[in-house]
């Protein structure tokens, strides 16, 4: 069985239990998440969210270079008004380099990805404050409140690494 | 009070239960999810994902244009070889065009953000569908089984619109 049916017989069971079938489109919390993609980060249950009420950005370190168009769809089209970054311990952008996965590409399948920044870091609590900073530097991102958490996936908790 | 601030109090008490604390680094069941950033869908209750299973990764849309960096590190450094990609009913996509908001950010932020694709789409349905072709053709995506979900806000469920 793949997968995608298993998540289709999980499916089954929530939506037998669904009673959010009339919330609006835009967040209710006016917040947009942008988290990195883990496995062992559960966006949801770690932060309180409930459907409805933020939106969740996630890719391969939780880099907001990547969420930006993401980013000012949510504040231009659906009103959110605060921005949180989650990184976390034990991350998969710690153990490569651009270099490194541009080889492994053009080895294992021959292709070229030079023109692909994949943005990994080396050093955590800085990925933090970087993506703080890359945010409030762009004009098309709004002057709202910015938190950033490194989320610690040994203990589960998030624990604040800076805020603008 | 911030919503990060309702976030730290939220995530004290999910920390204080928490017990998965061992898992490793690669996902447990090889797949990557690409989703809607929408606040409607919670990936993790809707498809039965628990800490450790998947690397979830999320835009507005849910469009695997924006997601091929993370795909790329997802298989070449992590392991997943499925995709599940999960657009939504009344996706705020489907309600402008790349010059409705370029034209916004030019008449509110005075900024320029023609460089910017957008990806919105008319037709939810082809929305998938296109991007499960985008991803069997890019030549640095691997050859793996891809299923392409509408989840449907209304109900709570997903229902299946492609697969390669």
């Amino acid at each position: 069985m793949s997968v995608a049916q298993e998540f289709e017989a999980a499916n089954a069971k929530y939506a037998g239990g669904f009673t959010k079938g009339s919330l609006p489109l835009p967040p209710a919390r006016k917040v947009a998440v942008v988290a990195c993609m883990d496995a062992r980060l559960d966006t949801a249950r770690a932060l309180g969210l409930e459907e409805g009420d933020a939106h969740v950005i996630r890719n391969a370190g939780g880099r907001v270079t990547d969420a930006l168009r993401s980013i000012v769809i949510s504040q231009q089209l659906l009103g959110t008004r605060e921005i949180v970054i989650v990184h976390h311990t034990d991350c998969g952008m710690l153990t490569f380099s651009d270099e490194t996965i541009r080889g492994k590409i053009k080895s294992d399948l021959k292709q070229n990805a030079d023109h692909i920044a994949f943005l990994p870091f080396n050093d955590l609590k800085q990925s933090v404050i970087d993506d703080i900073q890359i945010l409030k530097d762009s004009p098309l991102v709004l002057d709202v409140p910015i938190t950033g958490y490194l989320y610690e996936v040994e203990t589960g908790k998030i624990v604040k690494v800076g805020s603008s």
